[in-house]
């Protein structure tokens, strides 16, 4: 057991540019179609929301998309990030596999969020803009963006879902902390906010609203931005630092994954720990298996359909191609809310319907059990959407064992759990349910799909 | 701003001993006394509590204590710490200072509570014990022995104050995600709990009734011992891994601090950092200012009076020689939990009394202030304890500032605040109070100190 357990890199090892896997795709990337005209989109309709670098970055086929010095100066706070080999989960396992883990929860903020937070914050200060407006649910993503408002003096402008507003008080003690500003939505600040509340003065919120505020505010505010936490390329793009990072890791370890684990909301961390290893498959390179892992209460990838839909309940965004579980879908209200998502990003998407990647669902109270697992041998306890990864993670290796083969299995920790222990208190009072969803629910999401013919 | 940020060190830099200050004390340590016969203490007098191997530690003069590897390859899951070079802060600050800090937060139980927990769990396993009781307040301690349990397989059965049981559910989930037994004390399962009950059913409890309750089952039960996360030396003594660590990372930064900053509750954090560097200058090597920041509603060494006192409310321990404000004396109720004993560690004390480092007190609400900056140009949150050094290296990086001069500024961040954020909530809200301990009742309990001819 005196074996290296923890791979780092040393700071100057950080990637000087992220990895773009539309590099590399067998066939690219359906267009994103404008809403009215179902007309590929320019980067003119992106104007209003987002600076032009990000812009470019959507679309961008170039392999290597060089990192700013000053976003790779910030990164130096957490980054590179360590590579775990689980060893002692191993043992408790019993299991001929080698299981090793990304963690990202050493980030300020908790999470794999940041990676992507402080280049969006930086390309906007570059821009002129002043302020950036967003959305959280959970605060994952909202707590990342307040701290990389505060590293490059950005207003940050978060519109919090309300019920989480008042459930969750302490993310939203770190975003303030951090210096943002954080609104219960619907809130009174907006058209669309306005409009809720006179019809529902005690409305809870929801995602797509919160979304609806936080465009508003951007689009009639010449200094004020937008920004999203996944989904987008070039998000995506952002969170191939984790994966890069990774690679050289295991090439520390002298050992390459047989089988790669992440789990799957939006698509951000998983995309961004398998991207790099996916490209170099499909650059001739080695093969390696691929699993998403979603919730089976919001399972996009299992049950979703692969079709143009919009990205918000509100219907203000363009239309992307992507497997969606229809934007009138209401996932329950599981504890994994990271992953509570009616689509897929594009990408991942894409590379599902290649045949490039698989995907399971599990429900949250096995994953629980994972995480709890992890947490007596690794000592990490992990955000309940990492838990769903960890699952994976151990029925892969479970599987190894079962078949009496050795595999090395990689897996993302994207985030602790620290700002989400009511759902360990929960889980240990066995109040936690698996809640399926609406299956008449689901079919009338989908079929209220939008009609695109491209 | 290119320059390097983070000090790391591979994990084979990992102290392979720990560094024991006795060894070079100009004079030795006042013994422990028998508070019946009021003689020096045995080994004998401790067993009942105590693996050999840390009583010996206790009071061995040895300069280097081998770390057995066991611990080494635990301490590998987080250790070495990062050291960080503040220059963010240092820029807010505008100041010629340099500050560096040393980060404890990334510990799976996000203090460093857990370097002295896998060891005591590891000498306790080695000795045949099953089980360790304990006590703890805010759960730092509580659940970083759950953590240290959970690794070598013992059952952990913490004591948590009652208020703190209902108030804080948060830390004690973390204690029971590792397996950890958590009672909230006062109990019906011991005799001391019995006792105080039968006058009080809804007794809040104290840090002194639980220690009572620990202590009581360790002494029933041959298969249980008891252990303590600070103030006795051999507590110290494993936490020099920090001290040893930076200054290996300090060379690396081709530095050396004027001044090191630590806060002290019960002395582990700031000894663990401190003791290296004043051995040095023990030994003939550099000098170095030593600042203990202490909460100014429970300032034992600057308001304490040098002499034997009981470690606990209820007179279960032997009488220690250490600055104290009686062990009648009862705090204030401020936020950082980890800041409030009675009592300062003897060997903190002695150094005090042998005019080698200084003491200053902070009220709670510029430490949080200094917190908030911190996290908003360094990113992380600290705990409320570790917010009493932030001011302390705050405050001396603009006393640089006001002289013009340029000093090398080094302090411990011992703790991340994510299970602290109702005290962020409340400083927000500006609900925070800078209490004052009651100048009589300190009178009083000072008057009660035992008296002890040696």
């Amino acid at each position: 057991m005196s074996d290296t357990i923890k791979y780092l890199l040393d700071e100057s090892r950080i990637p000087k540019a992220w990895y773009n896997i539309q590099a590399d795709l067998p066939q690219p990337l359906p267009p994103v179609l404008h809403p009215g005209t179902g007309k590929p989109i320019g980067p003119d309709d992106l104007a209003p929301l987002f600076p032009m670098a990000l812009i470019q970055q959507e679309v961008t086929t170039e392999r290597e998309v060089e990192i700013p010095e000053p976003v790779r100066e910030i990164y130096k706070q957490w980054r590179p990030t360590p590579l775990f080999r689980a060893r002692r989960l191993e043992k408790a396992l019993d299991t001929p596999a080698k299981i090793y883990y990304k963690y990202e929860g050493v980030s300020p903020a908790g999470s794999h969020k940041p990676n992507t937070a402080i280049p969006q914050a930086f390309y906007n200060k570059e821009a002129g803009i002043k302020r950036i407006s967003t959305e959280t649910g959970a605060g994952q993503w909202g707590s990342s963006l307040a701290l990389a408002g505060a590293f490059f003096g950005l207003e940050i402008k978060v519109f919090m879902v309300r019920v989480s507003y008042n459930q969750k008080p302490y993310r939203r003690a770190l975003m303030e902390s951090y210096g943002a500003t954080c609104t219960p939505s619907p809130s009174d600040e907006t058209e669309s906010g306005r409009a809720i509340l006179a019809k529902d003065p005690n409305h809870p919120g929801s995602l797509g609203i919160a979304i609806s505020e936080a465009v508003e505010v951007a689009a009639k505010n010449a200094d004020t931005n937008y920004a999203l936490g996944s989904v987008l390329n070039h998000v995506l793009l952002h969170q191939t630092v984790v994966g890069l990072e990774a690679m050289a890791q295991m090439e520390m370890a002298g050992d390459y994954p047989d089988v790669i684990v992440g789990c799957t909301g939006g698509g951000s961390n998983f995309a961004g720990l398998t991207f790099p290893f996916l490209g170099e498959q499909l650059r001739g390179g080695k093969k390696v298996r691929v699993v998403a892992v979603e919730p089976a209460a919001c399972p996009s990838l299992t049950r979703g359909k692969y079709a143009y839909d919009f990205g918000d309940t509100a219907h203000l965004t363009p239309l992307v191609k992507m497997h969606t579980l229809g934007s009138a879908f209401t996932p329950p209200g599981f504890h994994a809310g990271g992953l509570r998502y009616h689509g897929m990003a594009p990408l991942v998407s894409h590379l599902k319907e290649l045949g490039l990647i698989e995907a399971v669902a599990y429900h949250q109270k096995t994953c629980f059990a994972a995480g709890v697992q992890l947490a007596r041998s690794e000592g990490i306890l992990a955000a309940p959407e990492a838990n769903h990864a960890i699952r994976g993670a151990i029925d892969e290796a479970l599987k190894c064992k079962e078949e009496g083969v050795s595999r090395t299995i990689l897996f993302n920790l994207c985030g602790h759990g620290h700002f989400d222990m009511q759902a360990y208190i929960d889980y240990f009072a066995d109040k936690l349910v698996d809640q399926h969803y609406d299956e008449q629910e689901l079919a009338m999401a989908l079929a209220g799909l939008p009609s695109v013919s491209a």
